[in-house]
C-alpha cells in the first residue's frame, strides 16, 4: 500500500489519470452487458465477500489498530469498525442490488406519431461515477454494487483510514467481474492514501468522470459541491422542518415530532426545527414539547414559544440556519401554513420537509409552495431514504435540481436515449 | 443602448449580478404560478408580437442596416432579416407553447409502500436559464416562452447585431408578463451588446444560474461548454450516420439516404456518413449512390467504394470526423452491423444515427450497442427535432447524458420533487 509520502503529486496525477482512462473503457461492455450478466457478477461479489470474510475483518483490524494509535474519535472508530454482522449486512445489501431489476434498457415513455413513427425513451448508463467517501468501508460494496447495476463504471476513493478495509472488500467486488465475464476497471479503488487522488477527481480527470458523489460529513460535501468542474450528486446538510397545523391532530403531531427528531438524531432526514400554527398553541404546543422533553431533547424556542414553555432556551437567527444533528429541535410558531412555507423556503436546505394536518387545501399548499425535494404529510421525515422509498438502496441524497434529486437510487444513475422506428418515413 | 465602449467591464459585472438576483428572485412567484396564468401570460404576449409588428420590423431594420454596413455575410443577414411573416410564425410559436400541457405539477411517478405511504414523484420548475445565442432574433420569443411554460426565470443573451430586434421582441414578452400578474423579471433579456456579459454567465452569476443553454455555431457552443461552471445543454455537432444493413430494402434505403442528407444539409440532424454493409456491396451501393450523386451531393468515399463508384473522390480519416452541413457525404463499407456500430462509437458525436434493415435482430443490436441520443430505424435523421418527436417545441438538442438528452422542450427543462402522503407513520 502507497502512501502520501511514498508518492508524489505527479505520480498521483498519472495514477488518476489511468483510472479514468480505464473507467471509460470499461463503459462500452458494461452499457451493453445483459441484466443476466450482472447479476450474476453481484451474486458472485456477494459470495466473494462472505468467503473472504476472516481476510475482510484481519484488513479492518489493521485500520482499527492504526486509527486508534492516532487519536481517532470513537465514534469515528465505530464507523470504521467491522463485525462479522456488518460484512453480513453488507453481502446482503449487495444481494439486494442483484435482486432490483434492471434499469438498462427500461422504457420510460412511448408513444406515436401521426406519421407513424414510434418514439420510444430508454434509460441507459449514466456514465462514469466517482464516489468521495470517508471512512465507512461499508461503502465501497454498496456504492460499487449500485453503479454496476446501473451500467455505470466507478471510480471509489474511500477515506484513507480505511484503505486495508475498503481494498480488501474491493477485491470481492473484482473477482466478481472477472467470474461474471465484466471488465474487471468497471469497479476501481483508489489505492492511495494520497489527497491529492481527490483534487484530480474534481478536476474530472480529463473528462473521464461524469459525476461525483461526496459521502460523508458537511466539509467534504461542501469542498466537492464548490470545487468540482463535473456535476455533483449530494446535499449539503438536511435543515428538515416539522410543521403543525392548526388542523393537524394532536396526537400524531406529538408522534411525529418525537419520531422525526429522535428516532436518530444524526440522520439527514433528521427534523431540525418545528413550526407550530399560531391558532394551535393553545391546543398543541405544549404537548408536543412535553413529548420532545420526555424523550430527551433540547428545546431552543422563539420568545413566543418560550411564554409557554419556559424550560426551553432561546432561540437566535442561527438556529434556525443549524443542522443540529444532535437531541436538538428548533421551534417557533408561524401565522399559519403561509408563514410556515415563508420559513422554509428561507431556511431549509430543501431536503425534506413534513406537514402534519387534516386540512387538505393546506396540506395541497404545502406541497405546492415549497420546492424541497421530498414533502412529507402525515408522515415522519425521517422516511427521507432510498430504502424507505422502495429503491432498494441509495448512494445518496441530492437536494440539487439538476438529474437527481432525493434518493439517488438506480434509477437516478440512469441517462436515457430514445429509440424511433419507422417504415421509411423521410421528412417533409 | 448602450455598447461595449459605453460600459466598463465592471459595470458589465454589476448588471449581470442585478440580473442573476432578479432572475432568483422570479423563480418562487413563477413556481407557484398557477397554469392558467403562464398560459394567459403566453397568449398576451402572442398578442403584444402581432400588435407591435411595426415597431419590431423597424428595430429590425436598423439592426439589418447596422449589419450590412459592417460586412456581415448574406446567410448571417438572412438570419437575423425578420419579416411580416417570420413575425407572424413567432407569435404561433409562442401560442402553440401556451397551448402544451403544463409539466409542472404533473406526476411522472406514484406508487404505494406497504406500510401505507403514497410516494408521487412530481414535476417541479429546473430553475433559472440562461440562453446564449446568435443573430436569430425568434430565438429571443422562443427561448422566453418555453422557459417560461416550464416555470424557470430566464435570461436571454441574444447576438449583439440583433440587439434591437431582440429588445423589441423582449418588450412584448415583458407585456405579456405584466398583463398576467407574473413578475416582469421572469424573462430578461441582458441589455448590452458587451462580450463581457457572456462571461459573467459562463461564471454562473453567483449562483443564480442553473444551467446555459448556448444556441448557435459550433465555436460558441464549444465555448461555452468548455468554459461554463454550470451544466450545459448543447450538442457541439451533429455527425449523424446512415447504416445500410445487408437486409435493406433498397428503394427505402435510397430514399432515405437522400432525405438524410439532402433535405436541409445545415440542420444538425444532417446525415454526415453512410455505412454500407459489405455484403450488400453488389445490390445497394451504386443505386444509393446514384441517388445522392442526382441529387447533387458530393461524395467522399474510401478505396472499396471508389472501386464501385468511380466519380467519387477519396475520404480521409478527417472526413470520418467532419459536419459538413452541406451538399456532401463520406461513405464507407463496414463488415455488417457490428462494424457499423463500431465506426459510430468512435466517430461519432452522439446526436442521432439511423439504420436500414428488415432484420430485427440486426435493429436491437443497433438499438441497444450504440449510444447516441437518438437511433432510428427506417427513417430519417432529419426527425431530429422537438417538433418532430412531438414536443410542441424544443429549446435546443442536447447530446449530453445529465438531465437532458436530445430535443429538449418542456420537460426536459424541469425538475421534480417527491409528494408523500402518509396517515401518522413513524419510521420504526
Amino acid at each position: 500500500m502507497l502512501t502520501a509520502h511514498e508518492r508524489s503529486r505527479e505520480d498521483t496525477a498519472a495514477l488518476m489519470e489511468g483510472i479514468g482512462r480505464r473507467a471509460r473503457d470499461a463503459a462500452r461492455p458494461l452499457a451493453i452487458a445483459g441484466s443476466d450478466r450482472k447479476r450474476a457478477a453481484l451474486t458472485a461479489m456477494a459470495e466473494a465477500i462472505l468467503r473472504r470474510e476472516r481476510t475482510i475483518l484481519e484488513a479492518n483490524e489493521d485500520d482499527v489498530a492504526n486509527g486508534s494509535e492516532a487519536g481517532l474519535s470513537g465514534a469515528f472508530i465505530d464507523r470504521l469498525t467491522l463485525t462479522q454482522a456488518r460484512i453480513r449486512d453488507m453481502a446482503d445489501g449487495v444481494r439486494a442490488i442483484a435482486a432490483l431489476p434492471d434499469p438498462v434498457g427500461e422504457v420510460i415513455a412511448a408513444w406515436e406519431r401521426p406519421n407513424g413513427l414510434k418514439i420510444e425513451r430508454v434509460r441507459t448508463p449514466l456514465g462514469v461515477v466517482g464516489v468521495i467517501y470517508e471512512s465507512r468501508p461499508n461503502v465501497t460494496a454498496d456504492a460499487g454494487a449500485l453503479c454496476l447495476k446501473a451500467g455505470n463504471p466507478v471510480i471509489l476513493r474511500g477515506g484513507s483510514d480505511s484503505l486495508n478495509s475498503s481494498s480488501a472488500i474491493h477485491v470481492c467486488l473484482v473477482e466478481g467481474l472477472v467470474e461474471a465475464g465484466l471488465p474487471e476497471h468497471a469497479i476501481q479503488l483508489v489505492p492511495t492514501a494520497d489527497r491529492a487522488a481527490v483534487g484530480e477527481m474534481l478536476k474530472g480527470l480529463s473528462g473521464n468522470l461524469d459525476v461525483l458523489v461526496p459521502r460523508g460529513g458537511k466539509s467534504l460535501v461542501a469542498r466537492v459541491q464548490q470545487d468540482a468542474r463535473v456535476p455533483v450528486f449530494a446535499h449539503l446538510e438536511g435543515i428538515c422542518h416539522l410543521y403543525v397545523d392548526r388542523s393537524a391532530d394532536l396526537d400524531m403531531a406529538a408522534r411525529l415530532a418525537v419520531n422525526a427528531k429522535m428516532r436518530r438524531t444524526g440522520v439527514c432526514g433528521a427534523a431540525e426545527t418545528l413550526l407550530v400554527d399560531r391558532a394551535a398553541v393553545a391546543t398543541h404546543l405544549v404537548p408536543i414539547l412535553s413529548a420532545l422533553d420526555a424523550a430527551g431533547c433540547e428545546i431552543r424556542a422563539s420568545a413566543e414559544v418560550m411564554a409557554a414553555w419556559p424550560r426551553a432556551s432561546a432561540a437566535t437567527e442561527a438556529d434556525w440556519r443549524t443542522e443540529y444533528l444532535d437531541a436538538i429541535i428548533s421551534v417557533r410558531l408561524v401565522e399559519g401554513v403561509g408563514e410556515a412555507i415563508d420559513h422554509i423556503e428561507k431556511f431549509s436546505s430543501h431536503h425534506t420537509e413534513a406537514i402534519v394536518a387534516e386540512d387538505p387545501a393546506v396540506v395541497e399548499r404545502f406541497f405546492r409552495e415549497i420546492d424541497s425535494a421530498i414533502l412529507l404529510h402525515n408522515a415522519s421525515t425521517q422516511f427521507a431514504d432510498g430504502g424507505e422509498f422502495g429503491m432498494g438502496a441509495e448512494i445518496g441524497i441530492a437536494t440539487g435540481r439538476m438529474h437527481a434529486r432525493g434518493p439517488v437510487g438506480v434509477e437516478q444513475l440512469t441517462s436515457f436515449k430514445y429509440r424511433v422506428r419507422g417504415s421509411g418515413q423521410v421528412r417533409p
